[in-house]
């Protein structure tokens, strides 16, 4: 598979694993979890994202108690979140939800997720949401600090719009490495807004999360969308998941989608996308069946 | 007529005539549209607003031919747009309307431009529209190419925000020399939504599409502003549209309107806008009755 | 008190006293005025809110007169704004509201504010709105020789967005000052727009304008605001408004509120403000109340 760099000595695969719903399957024993891997691992997909706050600070220690014992962490590459804090898990006294992008927090979230994971070193640290309340001083160094330490190889943001990227990356050595949005036919304002044009400005791949609109594109999708990826889905011999995907490889910024599943026969089939070569024709038809209109 | 610098060694005529509805008039026959032509040139508008697109991909080959076997080339700047496909003319095979900012496609539309108008050199050649599917890197080197080339003069893009024209900016040697965009007082925002204030401080004068509102400012227009036009045109001794064209020029942008009319006898007059001297009192009065209330 | 440095060799109290209201208090005279000056000096706050245009171009004269035959001015800050033309007191005559931020506008504006104030220096002078009829090099150029001549110490903007702000400063040799906005419990949105972000990456000290949202915190605020400010202002013993503000003056963009009121009792505790510190928790519950829902 396809690998993107994402920093000095820090390559991804062209698709991601996403474990936000890992703590939600059935099965979360360490064996069912390196299955779910091992099926990543045969397809080349090696980068698995994390947030210390998936599975209500959960998640984390599920995938490091998989890890354990194996030689897995020096196939893959990890990618966990910090700054948002929900009364859950270790956090269950805060009073409400909040961002804390403050350097302590930050350092022992990050510390918490090395411990938790079982690894000496996080490939990627991204804050999780833009902080209204954000030192942009404070949090930029806290960041570069702990690049400097080994314990993160890179370190980079999610859901920030261009001027909180600008702010933060204004404080820092390290470059910002990635923005990790929500990006897909269903949410497709970033194309237009200016949001994806700061990172391909900045020459900043782009994480993609919900890259089937939270499963909506499989199921409840409205208007002309639903029909146009089952065209393309049959003509490449692939399912709509497939397309809608591929509709995102496709675009020149270097689109990561980040994939969740727990079904594992879904996992053995995610790069399958890869198998689709959409051309400039075929991307505006998707994209006009998204927006529902023609482009101006 | 005042000349507005472009770039190096390109001057624009302060008004600008636009063939958008050039292959709508009853008459386009090669004498015909030389007669336009040289309406505009008495009163010292040289400059001549084009689109690959326009007719249908039509008008270029209209006005080539009723450049041919004159020396009216030496005397006009041609500008000329490129990068929307619709079904229709030569592009008929299109599965949907699109943008194509590729390399190929903007050579190739260049180049016949250049063919279709009889002419070695376009003055100015624009991106039409901002491309959600743009390459930044691969726009910006055929740009630079076809400017390294002396096929065109100058380059530019139309319609673009202020993020869209800062990263093909980025990943270019030429400076963009213009952004062609809606402007009048009817579509007003871009004096405060930074579309303006991004061409101000990259220097670049502003070329105004739709200065009329697209006819609306002469009939149709509601509240206040039909009658506090004919007031300042009663006061100047001149027509609605005279006003509405010189409240853009009053500006300190450098905006050059581009003007687009089939009628031979307004075309004569157009320059009447240039008589009007509107002050920043008479400039807020008709801004206030465009967005229909007193600034904050 | 708190001093905040806005310029080469000017600082700010970080309270400030803003005279919008001045005008409007049954008793103007300069001895009342200066019980009121006096009672800010006593708790710190050094720094006084003008503009040209407050009062109907009266106020900064009825300060003047409570300044005059005292050594109040040396004791104190003055901050002024120009560039509002309303048809009132000396410019009775003006066709609509309007804004002139040419060079003889704000020349003339701020020598005014001088013979006014009775000063021969003004602290800080702001322009009061983004001007869509704004020649930048003019504005620019004529606020730089104001600063040269020794006439206003530092200059500033207010009400800017970001791309306003930018190119205004694009223009200029001296760095503009603040930006003096709107921001509040009931006006948040400049903490994720962008609007602060751009003065934080700029380094660059807000002042914040109706931090009480016009009183509408005090009495008339829906929701869950009401009760938290009181649970808040009960349990640090101060009342509701001096939460609200420390609400601002707990964030890091280093927030200057101005605070206007008439009543002298309230102007004795406006320092009250600065006993509150309010934790990041404390500041995201008011935010959840004030925005009415929790963050994303």
């Amino acid at each position: 598979m396809e690998r993107v760099g994402i920093a000095a000595g820090v390559e991804f695969s062209r698709l991601v694993y996403g474990m936000w719903r890992l703590g939600d399957d059935a099965d979360t024993s360490p064996a069912y979890i390196r299955a779910k891997l091992e099926a990543c691992l045969d397809q080349g997909i090696t980068t698995m994202d994390h947030a210390d706050i998936y599975g209500g600070y959960g998640v984390e220690e599920l995938f490091g108690a998989a890890l354990k014992g194996t030689s897995l962490r020096q196939r893959i590459e990890i990618v966990t979140k910090c700054g948002i804090v929900v009364p859950a898990g270790r956090h269950a006294a805060a009073p409400c939800k909040y961002y804390n992008t403050g350097a302590a927090h930050i350092r022992a979230s990050a510390e918490q997720s090395l411990r938790l994971l079982g690894t000496d070193y996080i490939d990627l640290l991204l804050i999780h949401r833009p902080d209204p309340f954000m030192d942009h001083h404070e949090t930029g160094a806290v960041l570069d600090a702990l690049v400097a330490e080994g314990k993160v190889r890179a370190v980079g943001v999610s859901n920030f719009r261009p001027w909180d990227l600008s702010l933060l990356q204004s404080a820092m050595k390290n470059r910002l490495a990635t923005n990790q949005i929500e990006l897909s036919l269903m949410a497709h304002q970033p194309f237009v807004n200016g949001d994806l044009a700061a990172c391909q400005q900045a020459g900043m791949p782009v994480m993609a999360w919900s890259p089937l609109g939270g499963g909506r594109l499989m199921a409840g999708a409205e208007g002309a969308l639903p029909a146009i990826l089952d065209r393309f889905a049959d003509a490449h011999d692939v399912d709509r998941a497939a397309v809608a995907v591929a509709w995102l490889l496709a675009h020149p910024a270097r689109i990561l989608p980040v994939l969740g599943t727990n079904n594992l026969d879904r996992i053995r089939t995610l790069s399958e996308a890869l198998k689709v070569k959409l051309s400039r024709t075929d991307w505006f038809q998707l994209y006009e069946a998204a927006t529902g209109q023609p482009v101006p």
